[in-house]
């Protein structure tokens, strides 16, 4: 839990996932809003560069990232594809964050994961900026009640108290007749792949034995424990900043080489 | 206008609009300047995506942004292709924000719609970095002039007042002949087409009979209030979160689809 | 030398080059690390676009930034080909600033530049975040640390003094049997050819004579002041703002034309 006084000095941080890109003027119209609001927020771009209207890819980099932040920081996320109709809008309260966006799905795997206090559902119109629009709740709802979080307002103000939020989870590896079958989770802007499956996953499936790990119709047999290990041109695995394995490939891109995509399929054998 | 107490507590975000993109250091050589005469800047990027010496461009942006911002933000806008020439450098006062810039039409919209209060031509050397360059006044005269007034510092040390600076006005749609003609004004990054016509402007045309928007031998007949109201493969009208139609298509780039650029001619026929 | 007392008041800028680009929430989560450790910190993009795992151009980056920055700045760079293995991670004191980054080279130049003071081995493992990756020091090594000194951590906590640190130079322009053999630096967003070539080195060779400059069998016969003196579709020189003598051409891109690279040799004839 956070204690009280502790918030006022931490809470300050609002940190941003969408799908909007940087050439446009959507993200900085949000920080101005959420300035406007709390002079004194610091606003972090986790990712502006999520896969349009990609749910599950904004999900994953929420996932791998909230951990790391203050606590008290308030996650703003808007990947919402629903904007306008009737999906709801939310603010969540965890054992240590605030978690604000669409109810599509794109918040409950962190929210969940690290606990959730308080689930509200944003119907007070107080905290809208005036006249909001129908196709950019990010600005007009979204970013003004995250930064009223942001100033330690009690996020009951917000709207009305909510049972459950949409859930979505990330698809899960699986073992299955002396497979262990996964699919690619991600793609990183240096072309390694992300599996969904885990390093101890991994060594309990093939117990150091000799493995082979099939993608697109190649054959993966190495592991190594960074990647200066790795020999030019060989594909290899490696435990990667995400917590999962990674097939990738010294210096050069295995997405490019492998044209790999994500929920491309991998299964390995031993 | 600003109350002078006010102005000290909120004065102190900096938001750039610049045609500078991200790969290089420039924008953020230009936040360096500022935080060294101002460590309690609040640097926010706006835009660094302007199209190269688009100036057209960058003033849409920074006229769909400014409202946003606190009241006392410093706009600091670098789209400068006289950069070196004779061309002058401006700060602007208007009724809540301060705006630096060159003298090229870019400011202007934007200032005249807040109400200009005084013009200063950014003469006064004591504020430029040491030995400006020919070439990159964003960081050599405007990021220091903008830092001294978000530090609240009197507009009048900057230099001489003038009496107007040049003036650039967007296109605006046109009625004749029972036709409502327009062009495209800006291109989003997910492919919506930001047409020059309000929605109040196409109300009072079409009087909400049957229409028929005309783009690049395509025609358009439908309007919807959010996105999730379209079909599929589908364009259509909507009212976009800049005050205008936008021609979109659900899912997709209208733009990719039409093969459409700025300044392309639209016309509305009942 | 910093004096302790303006420390403390400068010493909350942490600027960051890395080669991560923007997609991935890696820049993002290195944010999230410094805020949770230095709450006040200012967190400063310098670029997240060098070419990936290339230390020379993150080398010519942060050379051409670090003055423009307040004392006591903390530069966070993380491009860091042999993460994971024994290269050493380093923090750097200077003169007036911070150094933190893999030892491959990429400080060298900057510290050296502004007068090195102290050279540390990060190895007190208490500062980094608890059980580092093998393939991400940038957020479980560097970012802490960084972090640690912008609140103005002494130095010496991190771990060992270290006598020297891997060097690495920019390649500087030749002067032999009457030619001026160059080559390319850096390539802008612009398409701006940066040579390794200073006005000055230039002026003194040609001696304002009539110059014919060689590059990829193009001849380059013009120098102006500035951008706009150049007449369209002629290339010409002009004294850039990294101090050095750029290949233009007016409103386009002259790395376009000439389909030029890092590297490429220029040579100069009287």
């Amino acid at each position: 839990m956070i204690r009280e006084n502790q918030c006022y000095l931490n809470m300050n941080t609002i940190a941003l996932i969408t799908d909007f890109g940087l050439k446009d003027n959507f993200a900085g119209v949000i920080k101005g809003v959420c300035l406007k609001i709390n002079p004194e927020a610091s606003l972090i771009d986790i990712s502006h560069g999520v896969l349009p209207q990609n749910i599950l890819e904004a999900s994953f980099l929420l996932l791998k990232s909230f951990s790391f932040f203050p606590g008290g920081t308030v996650f703003l996320v808007v990947v919402d594809p629903g904007v306008g109709s009737q999906r709801r809008a939310l603010a969540v309260k965890t054992r240590n964050f605030y978690f604000v966006g669409p109810d599509n799905g794109v918040l409950w795997q962190s929210a969940a994961k690290d606990g959730i206090k308080k689930i509200i559902s944003l119907t007070n119109k107080k905290y809208f900026l005036k006249e909001p629009s129908s196709t950019f709740h990010g600005r007009d709802i979204f970013a003004p009640c995250a930064s009223y979080l942001s100033k330690g307002m009690d996020i009951n103000k917000l709207g009305n108290s909510l049972n459950k939020i949409k859930s979505l989870c990330l698809p899960m590896a699986s073992l299955e007749n002396n497979r262990l079958s996964g699919e690619i989770l991600y793609i990183d802007k240096f072309g390694n792949l992300v599996t969904n499956i885990t390093k101890s996953q991994f060594l309990k499936f093939t117990k150091r034995r000799r493995f082979r790990l099939h993608i697109k119709s190649r054959v993966v047999n190495k592991i190594y424990s960074f990647y200066n290990q790795a020999l030019s041109n060989n594909l290899f695995l490696c435990e990667g900043s995400f917590g999962f394995l990674e097939i990738s490939l010294r210096e050069k891109s295995a997405a490019a080489l492998l044209r790999a995509k994500l929920k491309d399929k991998i299964i390995v054998k031993v």
